[in-house]
C-alpha cells in the first residue's frame, strides 16, 4: 500500500464518526448531534475565543487535537458526560481504539495524531485544557438554545456541571463566569437539580 | 451585547448548518452528509494531504478557510455541483447570506471570516486552490465508497467532473492521478457517463 492509499484508508475509516450520536441536541432540539457536527463546531470556536483563554497557546494545535478528539469512539462509543458505569471502562476501551485507528496511517501521521489525543486525555497542557473548555462549553451552549432538554432527561445536577467543569475557572475566567450564568438560569428553570 | 455575547450569539447561529444536506451520501451510503460534517472531514484530510501541493500552502488558513466555506448556505442552501440552473443565481444568493452570518461577528474577526469566504471564492490563492482540491476530493472518496450512487442519481458525466476539476492537476498531481483512476474505475462499472 502506498502512502496515499495509507492516509486515504484513514480518511474513509474516519468518516463513521457521522454515525455517532452524542446525547446532545442540536440548537433546535430536533436530532442529536454527532461527533463529527460536535469536532467541527469546537474548531471554530478554537478560533474565535482564543482571547479568552489565560495562558497563550497554540490554536492550530488545539483545532487539530478537537478535530480528532473523538475519533476512538469510532471503536469505543460515546460515553455520557455522567455516566458513572461507562467511565470505569472508558480509558482502557478508548486506547485500544486510538491504537487501531491512528494505526492506519503513515507512522509519523499516526504517532503525532495519538501523541495529540494522549495530552488531550491528560488535560495538562495550555492546549489541552483550552480543548477541554471548548469540549465542554459547545455542548452547554446548545443545551442553553433547547431549553436545557438533554440535562432534563438525563437528572444533571449543578454539582456534577461544576465537577466536570471545575478547571474552566483557571482556563478562562470569563467563560467560566458565562457558563455559570447559563447553568444558574436552568436551575431557575428547573431544568438542572440545585444540589 | 458584549463582544463575547456577539461571539456566541454567531456560534449558536452556525449550528444550522448542521441540518443542510448535501448530494453526497456517507461511505456506509445510509444517509446523505451535511455540511458541518463534510467540513469537518476536509479540515483533518487538510493536515494529512498537505505534503500532495505543489506550492507551499498555510495549513491553518486553509483549516479555517475550510471550516467556514459552506456557512453560506444557511441562507442560500445547498447547489449541486452540477445544477446549471441554481450555478446561475448562487454568487449573489451567497454573498448576501456572507453579509448576515459574518456580520455577526466582532467587526475584525467578522471582517476576516468574510475575507477568507471571498479568497475561498476566487480560487486563485494556493490555500484557495488547496482547500478546493479537498472540497472536491472528499465527495469523490466519499462517492468511491459507496459505489458511485450520488454519480449515478444525477447522471453524471465524465466531462462533467473534468471540467469542475481541472485546476487540480496543477495543484496536486498525485491527487489528480488518484482522482483519475477513481474516475476510471466507475466509468466502467457504468456510475459515471463517459462523455
Amino acid at each position: 500500500m502506498t502512502r496515499l492509499e495509507q492516509q486515504l484508508q484513514f480518511i474513509v475509516e474516519v468518516d463513521k464518526v457521522k454515525n455517532i450520536f452524542r446525547q446532545t441536541y442540536l440548537a433546535d432540539a430536533r436530532r442529536k448531534e454527532n461527533d463529527a457536527e460536535h469536532s467541527w463546531h469546537i474548531a471554530l470556536m478554537a478560533y474565535l475565543l482564543q482571547e479568552y483563554v489565560q495562558e497563550p497557546v497554540d490554536v492550530t494545535r488545539v483545532m487539530l487535537m478537537v478535530l480528532i478528539h473523538d475519533l476512538v469512539e469510532i471503536d469505543a462509543g460515546d460515553t455520557y458526560a455522567y455516566d458513572a458505569e461507562g467511565a470505569k471502562t472508558k480509558c482502557e476501551r478508548e486506547s485500544k481504539a486510538a491504537d487501531r485507528i491512528f494505526g492506519l496511517l503513515p507512522a509519523e501521521q499516526g504517532a503525532y495524531f495519538k501523541s495529540l489525543w494522549e495530552e488531550f486525555e491528560a488535560y495538562e497542557s495550555a492546549e489541552a485544557k483550552y480543548a477541554h473548555l471548548l469540549d465542554n462549553f459547545q455542548p452547554l451552549l446548545l443545551n442553553d438554545a433547547t431549553g436545557g432538554i438533554s440535562w432534563s432527561e438525563h437528572h444533571v445536577k449543578k454539582s456534577q456541571i461544576y465537577k466536570r467543569n471545575e478547571k474552566i475557572k483557571e482556563t478562562s475566567p470569563q467563560v467560566w463566569e458565562c457558563m455559570q450564568k447559563i447553568v444558574d438560569k436552568h436551575i431557575r428553570e428547573g431544568h438542572v437539580q440545585d444540589e
